[in-house]
């Protein structure tokens, strides 16, 4: 029973329905096909406003691609201290940005404030020995789990834009946050200042196509430039563009989402009292007490540990496609 | 009736099945999954010789990986003046190497010599003034369309290895050279002194997967770090994996190849006495009629013009799916 | 009276002479005069081993040229949170390196300590998902203006050989650690393990020239490499060599460290008891008191706050050629 | 006698001067001294036209720098085949740039023509998957010895222009171009449409400062952050900056230039005949006679051989302060 994390989860019917349907030869290469034409429109119309679309291998491309199109090699971006794209990306966006540096500013719950990031950078100058900021990267849903409201998000857009930054939302879980408040998906991007969103598709029932979207049109001719030159756009493009028309289609992916995050509310009522965070899209972080890691385990689940060694902190993840029954049964264990 | 490449084509059919049948969630990410635990093995069988597989998700990833792998920032690629590294990746290598130079060479019907090369580079100092060549990227089946023999691609490694160099091939229709030869895999790839092989697999019927294949054990622990970083690695790692192993399996590639090779031979057939190059490959360069080239395409045939403007010159591309029906068609205008 | 920093002090008598005395032409541009060429011995001399000196025109350059040799792009640096290389040179290292992570360690004092290393990198992997550390940067003196004993610093340097890391020394103030010790320099350098020291001439009586001082054979074909692509190879490369050996001979850089540190004893002394950081080079941090910053400024004294914004900290920096009158007038007026 | 360069000539008394009077401390580092304070408003005052001048400590560092701020590291620049910045500065421009592509254009007498160019790139498409020119860089005097007139140069700088480019002047000998035309600075630099300027001073009797002057003001805040990365920006700025006043003023620059012209002249009468290039600055290259090259040595002359090897050609360059003596002896032996 699975709990380790979404990022392999199957593919959902429709994606692979897609990507079938895509196979005969186009007759332009790259996203000249017939499929990656309907992105932008598409796209589009969900977001209530126009964007333009571009699909990408990984994440760790849609992030570090929007990042260099946001700030110079000698610019800085503003982020989480346990942001995904400092921890775990290998350094994709100095390599993507040439050497721009991240500025790390802590905060409860997975969260930044405007109060945190301006209390982080107080001494930061703004003179030619320091990096200047020239970006604020946000991650909806967060590492831990939990998400912005429209107006926290909102908050930080307008804080960002009044230092001159450009607003960057790392969305690999924005699916599980959109269907955790409710909200038109254009509330929490560009309706809250974000120009470049990464919108996370692959942990959410997609295949091995992310989108980049792109609500400031003045980056989007270089990031078509920076996309090719980092190898992200393969002359079968069709195959990923159909991969994200199926998944907006029909709200796949918000009923993938809701899915997950069923889940995991079922998990979060079952631990509830020894939850680090709170429980708001479909990752569930749990104080487990001493021996019962090696219990869960020895009962079928896998799980990362999480924090410190020894801690006994644990992090379940629940995917769109995780089977009710495994979640019953870890609910069960831990209830 | 589609000449204008091969790189939109239809994916085979075991390629789609393969993906297919990769659905199913997996325990683990990335490349940790079952399918991608037998790409060494496999391939290791068909080069015979051990060897690591990294797969990617376009060629110019590809060659900016390996290239990256065996040249620092202040080296050089040698190359000729013709190469995809240099022509078509909008600098892909100069990103990914931080910055290194190609230093081109001609050469006659898209290929290189050893005189060629240490003509090209006479003047090229070895101090601190000038960036050093590091490698030699070679292209196989070149970009004219014809092929390296055995015998002449491992003169080329012996002299790169004479000078230290590291030897990169760039196989974007590698299958379709070892068809044309009707050689070993091995015997245009580490026989003849290559560390690394760009192993083209999308333009041959594959889907979204190339395969990154190194020989020498030395460059694979760097190279997994840079493949992460350039956001090459996939958390469904799987479904390249799976397009690469139906590839190699049961010589689908060498069926996908030759009959790219036949039909281009047959359009060769028919143009004989106008071909720009020797048709070893899927590629047919013809110096059409004045006129020539707007009838061809009033009857319905696309390609694209070469060379200069007005020049009259023509590429035509069979890939392994263009209808027979469609090459006999051209074959019959061009004869 | 200046306070504010050493790096505009005047250069020392025997400097200038040294670079008028290099003025007439040379046969041979770059490092093929005859004043580069006495470098490595000299300063193999001082330092008792076998070393290479390759001048640099700034401390940024020399501190970032170091790192570059050590970590690939796809590593990181391990250093002070508070270390120059990270809040004070723009980003040069992430340039330099092409785009390395710099891991920052808290560290009481201005001092790193091995277990303050180990905790601060508890949780980091070694897996592709994460850049790998691959060196060390320290800094002697200290940017708290303390300093490391050679037993301390031969610790760190021992606990980063274990993990397999290389050791750069951040020595922008190296010589009045030195002066401070009473130690040989070697004690400090390559005793303790260090690969690459950033010997700062340019605060202590120099001009424009800083030593990178290369005690690891081999770094130091691909450093001249580097060095050169960095713009830091000037054709005229005798006014650089002639600066540095007018330090390193009749031990004219201790000479001159000595005078600033003993000014800021004579500071420490005055201010006992309200010192942030112990006194061990030729920089005193001190609490001030409300309204004695204004008071101390009227008096004509000029120094940095220090700091958060109203926290009355202060920074007074002695350089070798500072007025012992000057000294002395601050000494009252703190005292 | 040394006619090898002039880039390892002495330094002119004006400039000795002038490095000896910065000596004493400033108040303030970097560029807040007073001399960096007359910087601007004197080579404005030179120019004709506002600008603003960046002390650098290399040609290869201003060069660089000023095609960094011109082109993204997807463009291109275009340069002569024979450019300092392709040839001699170890991939400097792929460094600063972050890995745009220099497009190669042959010209003769070291000169590009607009038709030249538009021949050059006539293959080069506007599409992602190649780099697109950003800028043209210059180069004033050429590598061949030989000048633009200003109205040659100003239709190459419309040409530019005209398609959007950026144009950069390497003047490493831009004082030999500006005796020898007998024009206005202004007239080969702003005038004919040069965005920034290397305006070389260390050969022509400099010490170790280039001078960056950019005229286009919307380049130079972030180029204070570029040259503040590559440790280009000495603490003890007034040094390099004195150099430059002492260069300017009282047209000893032109002075100088003069002076290595006339010598030039003067051997090129005396092999009137046998050069291979107009001579128009202070490079006199001439097609010896077999057995010369050894003869002139053994008098005691010194050169660099040049073209291939056996060819018998040679350069001689003469520097501000080459003794008439040595020149006429030269020029004697070259008659």
């Amino acid at each position: 029973m699975f709990f380790l994390s979404d990022n392999a989860a199957s593919p959902c019917p429709e994606v692979l329905d897609a990507v079938v349907a895509a196979a005969p030869a186009a007759a332009a290469g790259y996203d000249g096909d017939a499929v990656s034409a309907q992105l932008d429109a598409e796209f589009g119309a969900l977001f209530g406003r126009a964007c333009t679309v571009l699909p990408v291998g990984t994440g760790t491309a849609a992030n570090a691609l929007a990042l260099a199109a946001m700030v110079p090699p000698f610019g800085a971006v503003v982020c989480h201290s346990e942001a995904h794209i400092h921890v775990d990306e290998c350094g994709a966006p100095e390599f993507f940005t040439g050497g721009a540096k991240l500025l790390l500013v802590p905060g409860g719950d997975g969260r930044l404030t405007a109060s945190g990031i301006d209390t982080a950078l107080a001494g930061h100058r703004g003179d030619v020995h320091q990096v200047q900021a020239r970006a604020l990267s946000l991650t909806q849903a967060t590492e831990a789990g939990t998400v912005y409201a429209p107006d926290a998000l909102a908050a930080l857009g307008d804080h960002a834009r009044a230092k001159g930054w450009r607003v960057h939302l790392d969305g690999a879980r924005f699916a599980n946050a959109v269907a955790h408040l409710g909200c038109a998906p254009g509330d929490i991007s560009w309706r809250a200042g974000v120009d470049i969103l990464s919108f996370g598709m692959i942990k959410n029932g997609g295949m091995t196509a992310e989108a980049l979207v792109v609500f400031a049109p003045e980056l989007v001719a270089e990031l078509r430039f920076r996309r090719k030159r980092a190898g992200q756009m393969p002359s079968k493009g069709r195959f990923q563009a159909a991969q994200l028309l199926a998944m907006v289609r029909d709200d796949v992916w918000l009923r993938n989402a809701r899915a997950a995050n069923a889940g995991a509310a079922q998990l979060a009522a079952a631990a509830a009292g020894r939850l680090l965070y709170p429980v708001e899209a479909n990752e569930v972080f749990v104080q487990l007490r001493p021996g019962e890691p090696e219990r869960l385990r020895a009962q079928g689940f896998s799980f990362y540990d999480w924090g410190a060694a020894g801690s006994n902190e644990a992090r379940f993840v629940v995917a769109w496609d995780t089977p009710p029954g495994d979640v019953a049964a870890l609910a069960a264990a831990l209830g």
